[in-house]
C-alpha cells in the first residue's frame, strides 16, 4: 500500500504552484471595453483627459458669488439679482445669480452654487435664506479623476465600474490578457461522463462539471473538457501529453489517493517530475503537483468537496500569486461561530459554513460533514472558515474569518 | 421650474415597480446544464436516486464487525484476519477485516470502518489500537441527499455547486427561465456615444456602459442599448415606443431631473401612465417609474452613482420580490466605521465604502464626495452602507451593515 509521505504546508504547495504558473508567458489582446467583463487587465489604464473637465453644479441651485451670502439668514434673507445667459459667454458679478441644475457648467465670476432649496424665488430677483462658502456645492474639474491618474491598475480583474470609468475618459479598448487555457482530465474507473448509463457504485463525474463550472465562473479562462478516463497508465499518459500540449495548465481530477488503482500521479511523476505529493489540507490532502513538457499540472482528488478545496486554495491561490491579480481574492466577512470547530493539528482545514443573520452580526453555523463527496454542503453553505494548522480549533462564540462565495 | 413632490419611500418604490414587473409573463426553457450558469431555475429540481447510492467508506481503513474493536487500545491491541474479495460479493464475519479506500463500498456483515492510522498491518492480519463505533467512517446511503429531495428550489440563480449536484443526480438539462429582454436607452443633450469625438462640457455615455455592463454581470438579462438620443420629445417618443415593443422592461438614463431640457418622463407620462416619480433616496432622488403600452419602464438618473443606486436598490429589489429569487441579493458583512455617517432625515441614504482588514474585524471607510457624477467612488468601494430615512446616521466606530458588491 502506498503512503502519503512529506505532505507541505499550504502556503509552501501555493509558493510552489505559483513559481510552475509563473512560467508561462502570458500574451495580450485588445478588446472593446464593453467584451472585457472579468478579464484581467495587461497594462494600467491613465486617463486622458481630467473628469470632470471643467468645474460642475453638484446641485440644483443658483450660482452666486460667496460673499454675497456671508450675512443671508432666515430671518435677513440676501438679495439676488437673477442674470440670464444671453450669449452662451455669461459672466456674473456681485448681487448677482445664475439659475444652474446639476451638472452644469459654473458661469465666470461665480465661485459657489446656494442650493435651491435655500432660496425663494421672486420674479427676477432670488432671495438667499443661507450662506456658502466659497467652492460649495461645486463639483471641480478634475473631482472624479485627473489627467494621468491611473483609473485601472495593471492585474485588475475587470468588473462594471472599471468599464464605465473607461467609458467616461472616451476609451474604446483595454489591452488584457488573453485567457489562460487550462485543460481539465477526469480519471476513474467508476465514474461515468454525465449523460451515459450508469451503475449502482458508479458515480457522474460532478467533480469534472464543478470544477470547469467554477473555471467559467472566474472569466479568463478557457477551458477544455478531455472527459473521464479509466484508471489505465497508457489511457492517461496519452491524454495528459495531448492536454499539456494543447493548453498552459492541465487539471486533473481523481486518481490522487494511495490506492492500487490510482496512477494519475506515478504517470505525471514518470512523464516530468512531482512538484509536491499531498498537502497539509483536509479536505484536499491528496492534491499534488507536476510539470509534464515544461506546463503545470495540479492534480486535484476525485471527491468533489477535496477538489474544490484544492481548487479555491491552491489553484486560485497561486493564479493571483503568479501574475499579481488585484482583485481576484475572495471577499471576508467576520461571523460568531454557531459551534465548536475541531481541528487536527498539522492540518489546515476549511469548513463550509451556513451564514444567518444574528441580533448584531452575522452567525456562522458550520457544516461538520467528514464526507469529502458531500457536494450539498456546498450548496447550502454562504462560505468558509480556514483553521490554521497550528491550533485546536475555534471555540463556540468566537468570531471568525469566512471567505464569501 | 418643475419640482418633485410626492416622493416615495425606497420601500414603497420597490414595492410599486415589483407589482409592474410581476406582470411580465416569464417564458422558460430547457438547457444543458453546462450551459445554464448564472440563470434562474424555473422548476424545482428534485433527486432522482439516492446518493450515495450505497454506504461507502469515508477513509482509507479497513472494515471492520465494530464489536470487535471496542475493548482495542494501544497497549492491548485487537487482532483481526485480513480477507480478500474472491468472487466480488464479499462477506466478513466476526474476527475479519477487509481493506477500503475512501469512496469503496462496503461489504456485508461489515458495519464501520477502523481508519489506517489506527492500525498495525502485519502480513494477513490486523492490529487495531482504537476502538471504532458502529456506523463510524462510513457515508451512508443517501447522506449527501436522499431520492426526492430538492436539490435546487424554484428561483436559484444557478452557480457551479447546483451545477455540480444536478450533474451528480445524472441530469443532463434544466428547466430555466428564459432571458428578461431589457432595453437600455441614454438621453441627454450633452451625451456622447463612447468612440464619437467630444466637445468640452459633454460626456461620454459612461451611464449607459455602467447599467449595461451591471446587467450582463447578472446573468440572466437580454440587454438591448439603444444608444444615446437627445432631450427632444419626438426622438424619446419613438424610441420609448421601438423599446417597450422589443423587450419586457426598458430602463431609461438621464432626463429625470427637473430642467426644461429633462423631458423623458413627460414622454412616459403621456404615452402611458406615472408609476411613481421620485424617491426618498439619495443618490438617486429623481429615479421614477412608469408603464408605457404595458410594459414597466424605470427611469434612472443620468449621473452614474445615481442611476447605480437606482439599479442597485430600486431594480434589483423589486426583480427579486417580483420573481421570488432565493439568491439574488447581495453578500453582507459587518464592518466598523472610521467616520461619522450624517443623514439627512427623511432619506434613505446609499454611502460607498472601502472595506479594510482591522485588528479585530472589518473597517469601512466612507466615501463622503457628495458628486453622484463621481464614478471613482464606485472603483475603488468594495461595498455600500444603507442608512434608514428615519435616523440622523451613523457614529465613528458603529458596527454597520455592509452589502457588498
Amino acid at each position: 500500500m502506498k503512503i502519503l509521505r512529506d505532505l507541505i504546508e499550504v502556503d509552501t504547495a501555493v509558493e510552489a504552484f505559483a513559481r510552475a504558473l509563473s512560467k508561462i508567458s502570458l500574451r495580450t489582446e485588445s478588446l472593446r471595453i464593453g467584451e472585457a467583463l472579468g478579464r484581467v487587465v495587461a497594462s494600467e489604464v491613465k486617463a486622458e483627459f481630467d473628469f470632470p473637465d471643467q468645474d460642475r453644479s453638484a446641485v440644483d441651485g443658483y450660482a452666486v458669488v460667496a460673499e454675497d451670502t456671508y450675512y443671508a439668514s432666515q430671518y435677513s434673507p440676501v438679495e439676488l439679482r437673477l442674470v440670464h445667459d444671453r450669449r452662451g459667454d455669461l459672466c456674473i458679478g456681485k448681487g448677482e445669480a445664475f439659475e444652474v441644475f446639476t451638472g452644469n457648467p459654473i458661469p465666470c465670476g461665480a465661485d459657489s452654487v446656494v442650493m435651491k432649496e435655500d432660496t425663494v424665488r421672486e420674479k427676477d430677483k432670488i432671495l438667499v435664506l443661507k450662506p456658502v462658502p466659497v467652492g460649495g456645492n461645486i463639483s471641480r474639474k478634475g473631482e472624479d479623476y485627473a489627467k494621468g491618474s491611473i483609473l485601472v491598475p495593471k492585474g485588475t480583474v475587470l468588473n462594471p465600474f472599471h468599464i464605465a470609468i473607461m467609458a467616461s475618459n472616451g476609451l474604446k479598448t483595454v489591452e488584457v490578457f488573453e485567457e489562460l487555457r487550462i485543460g481539465v482530465i477526469s480519471t476513474g474507473n467508476e465514474i461515468v461522463s454525465p449523460g451515459l448509463a450508469r451503475k449502482q457504485g458508479e458515480y457522474y463525474d460532478s467533480t469534472g462539471v464543478l470544477i470547469n463550472q467554477l473555471l467559467i465562473q472566474d472569466g479568463f479562462y478557457k477551458v477544455t473538457y478531455y472527459g473521464v478516463f479509466p484508471d489505465d497508465v497508457k489511457a492517461l499518459t496519452e491524454a495528459l501529453e495531448e492536454a499539456v500540449l494543447e493548453n498552459d495548465i492541465v487539471l486533473t481530477l481523481g486518481g490522487t489517493g494511495v490506492s492500487e488503482s490510482d496512477v494519475v500521479v506515478e504517470v505525471a511523476e514518470k512523464k516530468g517530475g512531482l512538484v509536491f505529493r499531498g498537502v497539509k489540507m483536509r479536505p484536499g490532502r491528496p492534491t499534488s503537483s507536476s510539470m509534464i513538457n515544461g506546463k503545470p499540472v495540479l492534480h486535484l482528488s476525485g471527491y468533489p468537496v477535496a477538489a474544490w478545496t484544492g481548487y479555491e486554495v491552491i489553484f486560485r491561490r497561486a493564479v493571483a500569486k503568479a501574475f499579481n491579480l488585484l482583485n481576484y481574492n475572495r471577499r471576508v466577512a467576520f461571523a460568531k461561530l454557531a459551534r465548536r470547530l475541531p481541528n487536527q493539528v498539522g492540518y489546515q482545514t476549511y469548513i463550509r459554513v451556513q451564514l444567518k443573520m444574528g441580533e448584531d452580526g452575522l452567525i456562522a453555523e458550520p457544516y461538520m460533514l467528514r464526507g469529502s463527496g458531500v457536494l450539498s454542503s456546498l450548496v447550502f453553505s454562504q462560505g468558509y472558515v480556514e483553521i490554521p494548522s497550528n491550533i485546536e480549533g475555534y471555540e463556540k462564540g468566537e468570531i471568525v474569518k469566512v471567505f464569501l462565495f
